[in-house]
């Protein structure tokens, strides 16, 4: 990089430490910066410094918002006494897509992986426990992931309320709505198995 | 994205605008820069300004530089008499790395491509013609790419060049060092065979 300007080796290795970007991406991402208009570039610069400025956890629920508590959690039309708890942002935003689900949600921002070291302090477990004994709630779904942390964050989950009385369900595994037989895996297709309804 | 607050649904639409992002790497990029330390935000915002601002193209060479005229360009120990034009400066410093080119550069800033509508005056040419007026060249050496693009700006440039009577030259194409016959394309095979050379 000693072959670049130092403005270009510094945006090129600042680009770099974003996830899934290597050294020859963001090579390519620098030069396509650079020929950019000054006021997309502003923008772009902009939107990261005012993203992280501005966005914070909601005090409710953990959703990354620009208000104190989250448009969800503020909503009085929604079900607050159902919680479904998910890994992370993305996934609030996927169920919240479906238009269907009227309760709030917990964000965990994690789930628990020794492997890489990720334990039950490490995710907001004990702010999701305070707010069962705070509030007065009847469900909480858990939604995380399928992934055996998924799993195994599911099952912690479900050990840690079930001493409440609290109602703890989970998300069905099974075969994706249009997909083919033929090219899903096998733990999938025991569990749709498993879980098979009569019709 | 309305599912997000506007700072976030922001940032994704910005980040989405780069080349070979879309929106769910976008999103993955949005909540991975917002949990990184205001410092490293801070630095790549910083990173992103500067380049745009401080980066612009060298007046004898057109490669992207912080001066007036690029510390290649400047360089008295450097062969002024010859010229390689490379199509990019990522190609200028593929060339630097070797560490065993001489001379000076051109960059022309993209390749003749009637399928993308690119001709020949949208690329730095008329630039290369006028250093070849102005300056004493004894050599131009074309080092743009072997693809169809490539090829075509080479013999562009080429006939261009002829007729000032200064020698043109052009890479060798054939099979990289180290390559395994097995692996590479017929046509490259082919141009290794039409280039062969007395051992």
């Amino acid at each position: 990089m000693d072959y670049y300007s130092r403005q270009i080796s510094n945006l090129i290795e600042e680009l770099s430490k974003l996830p899934g970007i290597g050294v020859k991406s963001a090579g390519r991402l620098a030069f396509h910066i650079i020929g950019m208009s000054s006021e997309n570039v502003n923008a772009l610069a902009d939107a990261i410094r005012d993203a992280k400025a501005n966005v914070h956890y909601c005090k409710e629920c953990f959703t990354l918002t620009d208000t104190d508590i989250c448009p969800i959690c503020a909503d009085d039309k929604r079900d607050h006494s159902t919680i479904m708890v998910v890994e992370n942002v993305q996934d609030l935003a996927a169920y919240e897509k479906t238009g269907k689900y009227e309760g709030v949600y917990h964000v965990l921002h994690g789930v628990i992986s020794p492997m890489a070291g990720t334990g039950p302090s490490d995710i907001r477990l004990k702010e999701l426990v305070k707010r069962l004994e705070k509030e007065d709630i009847k469900e909480v779904i858990i939604a995380t992931g399928s992934s055996l942390e998924g799993e195994t964050t599911a099952m912690y989950i479900s050990k840690l309320i079930k001493p409440t009385g609290i109602k703890v369900t989970r998300i069905a595994s099974g075969v994706p709505v249009g997909g083919d037989l033929e090219n899903i895996d096998e733990i999938t297709l025991l569990r749709a198995l498993e879980g098979r309804i009569i019709i």
